[in-house]
């Protein structure tokens, strides 16, 4: 049974340094968090054991949160996202009073900020 | 003799990736890129050969521009700044022409996310 927020924290994670990441460790990620698969289905079709395929998700986790201690993106990521949002309800609420061509472009580019972040 | 881009370029990614660096390699890339020792100073202070020191710097930039290339986080931050800066210019150019709460509000997070960007 798997947590959501630890799902949703993975997920994170593996957004920002799952290229760091190995192929094998990639995959095995993606097939438990992704596509919902058992341990035991996992190491079926992997062909290892059970406990092979905990052993590298728990280290693969591991190594993700390390990357996360040291560089900080995800954190960095949100507080960033709040601060645009922010930025954005302003905009909006300023919208609904008047129209400014200059007021359009600040939203328009603000926008692809929260795009670019979130590619 | 170093060249400035070069200098600009390693400075850049190491302000993103130094962390992932081991010590001995934040170290070296240190003294040669910002205390400006050559790579002879280097090798005397650390009891290592001249070849030695040369041979981890060019693994070490080799190593940034992995991390690079699978992360891609200096052109994304030069792409947000750009947008940034273009986003507080046309700020600036509306606070010219009227005074506005929201606006300055609008301005005060820019700058935030820009400063932010540079921790």
């Amino acid at each position: 049974m798997l947590h959501l927020d630890k799902v949703t924290r993975i997920a994170l994670l593996y957004d920002f340094y799952g290229p760091l990441l190995t192929g094998k460790q990639q995959s095995f990620l993606e097939l438990y968090y992704e596509q919902d698969l058992s341990l035991g289905e996992i190491a079926e079709e992997s062909g290892v054991s059970r406990q092979a395929v905990y052993d590298l998700l728990k280290r693969t986790e591991h190594i993700l949160e390390g990357y996360e201690a040291k560089l900080g993106l995800v954190v960095k990521h949100q507080t960033e996202q709040q601060k645009l949002a922010q930025a954005l309800r302003l905009v909006e609420d300023y919208r609904r009073e008047r129209r400014e061509g200059q007021i359009d472009q600040i939203n328009s580019i603000l926008k692809e900020i929260v795009d670019l972040e979130n590619n």
